[in-house]
């Protein structure tokens, strides 16, 4: 299994506090020791680092968590390989192109025979389920939308739709992201937490850092973070219910 | 205009010494500071690094610089903006994905009126005339060749015509890759050098720097490079020439 964080925000804002507790358990605090990767948003443009190694080990991962990249959605994922052998081209997140924007995606979960769906346009680099998962879906997007639709519920509703369908075939906790919204299933294990005014201090589990968000940021931000497993001691985590579909937009969950 | 930077190799190599000459040249000893990118391919897999700043004022490129990733093929680019705001989107090298491979591309050069070419299939995310091109050329690909060509050569041809066409409309100096090979067009300036047995050491131009690459290879290496204008002060580079199209794999021009 794996291990996902994402984050929406209302102003660009870094994650750093958050992917300090996450890469701990890339082989410290625990096993996903398989490979780490993190994509950034930021404007239309979305940039990603991942690395086929323990993310509590990687130089990168450490330089990464000190970079302060300031983003409005963030997808991360830890991994420990279970279909797909353990390389940069089995790392999440995958990433496509679709209608001119950048898609993002990781997944936690196995899906036994979504090797049969057929894909329409996008092919997997790599041997993963959950790649294969990813170009199927947005093959299926792009054959109903063949350019983007103007509506946005009609869209969220296709891909709860499409979500559902992959979920039926095992474990679908998934993060997707483009430059618009961050879509989020839960299909067994998902969390998450929006910060917002007034701002309190926060404490990480994974690791003796804390954080006064007060000093952090201004008073009309808004920050939405969603994990695996909460990432903090001290706040309140929602969990997320089976098979629920939440989407997230500037921070705020919009359906 | 941009510099490009290019590697091919018949083992994973590090490019650090190159880079770090390039890198300089990105707001120090060159003009070109709006952006700095490089993509490395390990197997089948492809990591890019990009940043809308100056390369030599970037703690990123210079992180990168010292982190040893082994590659056999590096597309670099550091980019002076004329098409196309300065932003992360419009950062060489851009990527995308054909018959399940990464292909990465990055150019040096106007091109006028490319966006009158009908794609098919890639839409650009950002707004310049490269970027453009790049999914221009990979439509072409796709229509003619749904699935990857089991010829080679004629893969190459189709690639040299279109890039013939593009070079058509304006200065077109371009590094191409996906796992099998690195093509290369000059339009107006590109230069490339063959280090293999016996070595010498290098001594870059940029920045008082030298390698003694007895020490650092083995006798069986093969490692060409591909740059814009020559790196080092005391090697051999030999000019490519206008209208040249050149691919290189695993170290060695092949076509």
């Amino acid at each position: 299994m794996c291990e996902l964080l994402g984050m929406s925000a209302n102003v660009p804002t870094d994650i750093q506090f958050s992917f300090s507790g996450l890469i701990k358990r890339g082989g410290e605090t625990g096993v996903h020791s398989d490979g780490w990767g993190i994509a950034f948003f930021e404007g239309k443009g979305c940039r990603v680092f991942h690395e086929p190694t323990a993310s509590s080990k990687s130089k990168l991962a450490e330089f990464i968590g000190q970079y302060q990249i300031k983003s409005t959605q963030v997808i991360c994922h830890i991994r420990k390989a279970n279909r797909g052998r353990v390389s940069l081209e089995n790392t999440h997140p995958f990433t496509r192109e679709l209608w001119g924007q950048v898609w993002t995606f990781a997944h936690n979960g196995q899906l036994k025979g979504v090797k049969n769906k057929v894909l329409k346009g996008y092919t997997p680099i790599g041997t993963t389920d959950s790649e294969y998962a990813f170009c199927w879906l947005l093959g299926e997007l792009r054959e109903q939308f063949p350019t983007k639709p103007r509506s946005k519920i009609k869209l969220m509703k296709r891909i709860e739709t499409l979500s559902r369908e992959l979920a039926e075939l095992g474990v679908f906790n998934m993060l997707m992201a483009h430059v618009d919204n961050l879509y989020t299933y839960c299909s067994t294990k998902l969390w998450h937490l929006t910060r917002q005014a007034p701002f309190e201090e926060a404490q990480l589990s994974d690791i003796d850092i804390s954080v006064d968000f007060k000093k952090e940021t201004s008073i009309t931000d808004i920050v939405t973070i969603i994990a695996t497993e909460p990432l903090t001691s001290n706040e309140k985590w929602q969990p997320m219910s089976k098979a629920d579909f939440a989407v997230f937009h500037l921070g705020k969950q919009v359906y």
